[in-house]
């Protein structure tokens, strides 16, 4: 008997989120049904159940950045027991057998990762995400958040934290390296303070000074206004790796040509449409611009298991259920420092 | 008291090359004086003293593919004695204090490195090429020929083998790998030829089936016409490396779409327009859209060495000096396979 569950959700493309009800399917052998208290509310979200990245099955309840406590356990479950805090990112399932889940990249799988909401899960329904009070999830996909981080503040690390962590640990972020951050918003902040604690010299690269004060309180060092033409010049062949968080269209030969030779500029988001990217920006200095989605599980406990260490949660604005979709429209106009987090409870 | 030496150069942007005379400095107590056997035709020649790429100081003799004999050596050189077997390549100078000198990554000096010719050298001179009889460079800037390799097929290692070989080491080519390479000509080939030494399974990826045969012969396994549009879905993510040699405009993300997690396609070559690049081919695989420039001197002695334990010479067509116009059009007709070389014994 599925259980049905207090959550919020989009009944149509463009329409507003409103409080509904929604089924979770019972327990089984490898199953962690969790009881959601946080939800971060993410950009994809609303991209996705507004329907500007495809059409989508509704009703829709959106959330990716989900933490909260076990509630009960299938019979095969070893890694989790009732109490325990977890978290669940952008994803539930995956094929577990092709090359990369194997590599332990499970975000690549091959035959696609499950989407934790609007994917068609194995056995046909639709996914549904973390707007919600309750969810229920294969043990492989949960993820143990550490003692040190608070439930709200780690919601964000489910999506956000990965996000930044990734690239930065695999272009080798570190003591010795400058790392760039464009954009300081909710992927941006993480990523400054990520790569502020594995050692790196962070710059901020933001369109305006406007958020100078918060990026060097969360760790940078330096912080340039992409509007003023001057730091492209001043900053030229500067940096090992610059982390591209913005979605919209950028203008890439100029950041690539902050790199230092076998620099890599990689973004985590992109427009639809393409970028203009100039070769030889890239032949003149062994550069690479390269793209970077999410992270693995493993990848994504070790994150988390990093930011418990280092007090590295997100910088959060908690929010009622109801206030979700003012929340959106604050998103939209970039007025949130720097992620709202859903206390799902106002969901009863 | 400089030395004048034979010729072929261009008097002015656009006009044929013509038998004349450059002048050569003494040598100095660094400097290696070297009887030229052989000079490459290569591409950028063409572009270069055509004012293709800019403009240019005229009279200019092109050629950085240089093969010969060491003729007189200055007073403290120590890596070659006369009657030596060496080359010169792209540069003949470098600032020798940068990062990127220091790190043997003379071809990305920050401060420039000098052009082989039509580039200001150290005393204010115009560089000139090696479409001539002598050239002297600092013995610093003079590769060894390992026996092994003949003169004339050695010529165009020293820009199109580096410019192949570099990539394919820093990118991993090797056992376990699969590389392609985009353009079977004078870079193609030598891509080839060098990754399958390396021990690479190798796809050459042709407009069309026309050199299929070549390609095979030359160490490719596989042969695709990408006028063929199953091209594109049946390898879908199949390449850890692609090294793309075509300098016109591709349809770069559809190449993207070629490679497997954590692959990059690096361009050798480049059009003068910006490339578009859609990014999520690059976030969906973490790929990598990448650029290389010839390689270093300790690098470009590596793949000398590497060239002849394997045997690998350029497959050339040798001219003599007067038919190099006729070879320009033949280059720029892609009808040679696959590097003309002049024997600079005709221009005396």
């Amino acid at each position: 008997m599925p259980t049905t569950v207090n959550a919020y959700s989009a009944p149509s493309a463009g329409a507003d989120l409103i409080p509904t009800t929604i089924e979770r399917r019972d327990v089984g052998p490898d199953d962690v049904r969790i009881d959601i208290k946080f939800a971060g509310i993410c950009h994809s979200d609303i991209h996705t159940v507004r329907g500007e990245w495809g059409p989508q099955s509704y009703p829709l309840a959106p959330g990716h950045e989900i933490a909260g406590i076990v509630a009960e356990v299938g019979s095969n479950v070893s890694k989790y027991a009732v109490g325990d805090r977890v978290g669940v990112g952008c994803m539930v399932n995956s094929c577990g057998e092709c090359k990369n889940c194997l590599a332990g990249e499970e975000q690549y799988c091959l035959r696609g990762n499950t989407g934790t909401y609007g994917a068609e899960d194995r056995d046909g329904s639709i996914t549904q995400g973390g707007y919600s009070t309750q969810v229920v999830v294969t043990q492989d996909f949960v993820l143990g958040i550490p003692e040190g981080i608070e439930l709200d503040v780690a919601a964000p690390l489910l999506c956000a934290g990965i996000t930044t962590y990734s690239p930065l640990k695999h272009w080798g972020a570190g003591p010795g390296t400058k790392v760039a951050v464009v954009g300081l918003g909710g992927l941006g902040h993480m990523a400054v303070k990520q790569a502020a604690a594995m050692g790196a010299e962070v710059t901020v690269l933001s369109q305006s000074l406007k958020k100078q004060e918060d990026g060097l309180r969360l760790g940078a060092k330096h912080y340039y206004a992409t509007s003023d033409e001057n730091t492209f010049n001043d900053l030229a062949g500067t940096f090992d790796l610059i982390i591209n968080t913005v979605s919209a269209s950028l203008p890439i030969s100029d950041y690539l040509g902050l790199l230092s030779l076998d620099g890599a500029l990689v973004s985590v988001g992109a427009p639809a449409e393409p970028l203009p990217v100039n070769a030889f920006a890239l032949i003149g200095g062994r550069r690479s611009f390269a793209g970077s989605m999410i992270g693995g599980i493993r990848e994504t406990q070790q994150m988390l298991d990093f930011c418990a260490e280092h007090h590295l949660g997100a910088e959060v604005e908690v929010i009622p259920a109801d206030k979700i979709n003012e929340a959106y429209e604050r998103v939209m106009a970039s007025d949130v420092r720097y992620r709202f987090v859903i206390d799902t409870a106002t969901l009863n």
